[in-house]
C-alpha cells in the first residue's frame, strides 16, 4: 500500500499541494464505477466509498469534485490531469457534478440520470444488500415508454410501464397494476433508471415474493397554461391527480391487460410522490387499495400535529372506514435523513396510531434521502401488496 | 437588428475582443433548441442554422464551443458568464461539447444522446422538411427496452423495440419486422432517441405510407471474450450475425406477435450498421428479403471495383437468385457526406449496375454522414417494405 501510494505522490507533482496523507489511509482498492460509460476507467469507487475522479484540463485553475453537498479539490499532475477524492459517501447512489474554474458541469466520465433539475452525473456505491436490485439470471420483464397527449395539461407528456416477464407471451393473463411515483426534481426517468423498479421486481417475482405486477412511472409534475399562467412566480396549482385519475388509469387499463379496479391497484411515491399518492388514494379510494409514502407524509414539511378531522379532508378520521379500504399503509425513512423527514412523517405516524389505524414502517439502514432507501422500500412494498 | 446587435455589444465587455462584427450579420432571431433539458434556456439556435451557448465559468480563461469538427471560442461578459455561436451548421441533429480550460465536457444545457463514442451532448436545428419525424397528434407506437443474456458474448445485452399502435390492445394482429443497426461509436438507443424511428414509423403509419411494422434495434458491437482476449489491441473478430441469427431474431419471434418468415423480415443500418446488415443478409436469405443500406456497404471502406465473383462469396453473382430472394435493396447517401462513403457506395453500385440487379437509391439534400440523412433514409425505406 504504501508503495503505491508514493507511486502516486510521484505522479502527482502539480501545482498544488497535497490533501490526502497517507495518515488518512485512504484504501487503495479503487475500481471503475459500475455506472460509468461504456469504456471509461473514471471516476472509480474504493471499499470505503469514496469517489475518485479524473478530468484532463490542463489549462484549468481549479477543479472540484462536487458531491454529497461538499465539494472536494482536485490536483493536477504533470500532464494535465486533475485527480482528486471525496470522503466516504453513503452505499447507494448520488448524483454529482465537477467544477472547473468555476463551471458546474456532468462527468463526462460519468452516465447520466434526471435528478436534482437536470440531466447529471450519477455514481454508485455497491451496497452491502446490493444483491435485491442486481441484473440476475432470472426472467426479465420490460420497459416501455408511452407518450400521450394530456388533455388536461394541453402538452405531450410520457410514461414508463414496465410490464412483468411473461406479459408478452401469456396473451390471456390479467395482471395487477402499481402506480409509482418519482420526487421533486426528478421525473419519469428515475425509477427504472437508478431506480431499478424492473430489476428489483424481476428478482421479487422470480422467488415468488410479490406478485407479476405492471408498473406505470408517470412525471409528477402537470400544470395547465392557465394555472401556471397565473401562478406567475409562485408554484401553480398541481394537475397530476386529474391527469393521472382521468386520463392515465383509463388510457392503461385500454392499452394493457390490467385487472381494471381497486384491489388490483396500487400507488406508492417517494419524497414528493409520497406526499402527492397521499392525497390522491385519500381522494379516491374507488381506484386504489394500497398506499406506500417512501420518505414522506402529506403532511410534508413539518412537526406540527396531524388533526385526522381536518388533515386530508378528514380522511382518516374514521379508522374503519380506512382499514375497509385501504388494504396496506406503508411509510418508510433512511435513518440518515435530514430531520424535517422525520419530523413529519413521525407527526403522521402519531395520528395514525392515536386512531387505532395499522401501518407497516420499514427503515432503511444508514441511507439518507436518495435512491437506495427508495430501492430498499420499493424491495419491501412490493412484498405486501396484491396479496389478498 | 442593429439596435439588438449593439445592445449585445454592450453585455458582452468581457476580458477578450469581439470575434462577431456586424458585418457578418448574424440573424438574432435565436430560439432555445428543441432538445434543451427542461427549463433550459441555452443552446438556441437561429434562423441560420447557428448554434449559441452559454455557459457561466467566471474564473477559466478559454472557453469554446467544439462542433463539426471546429473549435468556436466564447466571450466572457462581466457576470462570468460565457457565450458565443458557431458558424452555421447543416439541419439536423450533431453531437457538440464545450471546451472549458482543455477538458472537454457536456454542455449542462442540452439532453445527452450516445454517440461519437460517448454520452454527450446534441442539438437540432430544424429541418425544413422535418414535419415528417415531428410528434404529431396520430396514434403512438411504444418503444420498449428487452433484457437478454446472450450466450454467444457472455453477457447481459439489451435491445429497443418499437410496437406500432395497437400492438397492446389488437391481440390477434402479428407484425413484420424491420432489424435496424446503428452506426459506429453509436449504440441500441440512436435509433429511437436522435433517429426519431418510432415518430417516423408513427407518422408514416397514420398517413398509410408504411405498414405497421415493430422495428428491433440492437447493439451492433458483439464479441465472444475469447474474440477480444485474442485480439488485443486490434479489432475483434464481430459475432454480432451470430448474436442476431441465433439469438435476437428467435427472442423476437418467440416474446413478439411477429410474422416469423423471410418475406415478413427486413433489415437495415446506417454506416457501419449498412455493411454489417449487407453481410448479414446475404448470408442468410433465408431469414430476410428486404435490405436497406444508408450511407454504407460492405466494401467500406473505398473506390476498388467491386468483383461481384469474390466480393462477400459472390452473394451478388448471379442476378436472378439475387432478385428473386432480395424484394427491396434500398441505397442512400447525403449529398455532403465525406468522399470515401461516395466513393464506396457508388463502386458497389457500378457492381449492382453491371450485374443488372435493380436497386433504389435515394439521396438526401444538404445532409452529411449524420442523423438527419438517416432518418430520411428510414422515411423513404419504410414505405418499400413489406409492400408484397
Amino acid at each position: 500500500m504504501k508503495h503505491r501510494l508514493l507511486l502516486m505522490a510521484f505522479l502527482f507533482t502539480g501545482v498544488f499541494c497535497f490533501a490526502q496523507t497517507e495518515d488518512e489511509k485512504m484504501v487503495e482498492d479503487f475500481e471503475p464505477s459500475v455506472v460509468n460509460q461504456p469504456g471509461k476507467e473514471f471516476p472509480k469507487v474504493n471499499s470505503e466509498g469514496r469517489v475518485r475522479v479524473q478530468i484532463e484540463a490542463p489549462e484549468a485553475k481549479k477543479v472540484q469534485l462536487d458531491i454529497g453537498g461538499v465539494k472536494y479539490d482536485l490536483e493536477k499532475n504533470e500532464k494535465g490531469m486533475w485527480i482528486g477524492e471525496s470522503a466516504p459517501q453513503d452505499e447507494g447512489f448520488h448524483y454529482y457534478q465537477l467544477n472547473i474554474d468555476g463551471a458546474s458541469v456532468p462527468d463526462p466520465g460519468s452516465k447520466y440520470y434526471y435528478g436534482a433539475g437536470r440531466w447529471g452525473s450519477g455514481i454508485e456505491i455497491p451496497a452491502s444488500d446490493k444483491e435485491f436490485y442486481e441484473l440476475k439470471d432470472v426472467p426479465h420483464g420490460s420497459v416501455s415508454e408511452n407518450i400521450y397527449f394530456s388533455e388536461i395539461t394541453r402538452e405531450w407528456r410520457r410514461n414508463f410501464v414496465f410490464t412483468p416477464p411473461g406479459y408478452f407471451e401469456n396473451m390471456d393473463k390479467r395482471y395487477p397494476v402499481l402506480y409509482l411515483q418519482h420526487g421533486s426534481y426528478e421525473d419519469e426517468t428515475g425509477w427504472s433508471s437508478q431506480g431499478h423498479a424492473n430489476l428489483i421486481l424481476d428478482n421479487l417475482i422470480a422467488e415468488g415474493k410479490a406478485e407479476p405486477m405492471i408498473i406505470v412511472m408517470d412525471n409528477g409534475y402537470a400544470y395547465k397554461p392557465e394555472d401556471l399562467e397565473k401562478a406567475g412566480e409562485n408554484r401553480p396549482r398541481s394537475s397530476f391527480e386529474d391527469v393521472l385519475i382521468k386520463e392515465v388509469v383509463p388510457q392503461i387499463d385500454g392499452k394493457f391487460r390490467t385487472i381494471p379496479n381497486r384491489e388490483h391497484r396500487a400507488i406508492a411515491g417517494l419524497s414528493m410522490g409520497a406526499s402527492q399518492t397521499m392525497s390522491i388514494i385519500m381522494n379516491n379510494l374507488d381506484h386504489f387499495a394500497y398506499y406506500g409514502g417512501f420518505s414522506g407524509t402529506a403532511n410534508f414539511p413539518g412537526d406540527k400535529k396531524v388533526d385526522a378531522g381536518t388533515f386530508l379532508n378528514g380522511a382518516f378520521s374514521n379508522a374503519k372506514d380506512v382499514e375497509e379500504k385501504l388494504d396496506v399503509i406503508f411509510l418508510s425513512l433512511g435513518t440518515k435523513e435530514a430531520e424535517v423527514f422525520f419530523k413529519t412523517v413521525n407527526a403522521f405516524r402519531d395520528m395514525l396510531e392515536k386512531q387505532d389505524i395499522d401501518y407497516i414502517f420499514y427503515s432503511s439502514p444508514e441511507t439518507g434521502h436518495e435512491w437506495l432507501t427508495w430501492r430498499r422500500s420499493l424491495y419491501q412494498y412490493a412484498q405486501l401488496i396484491f396479496k389478498k
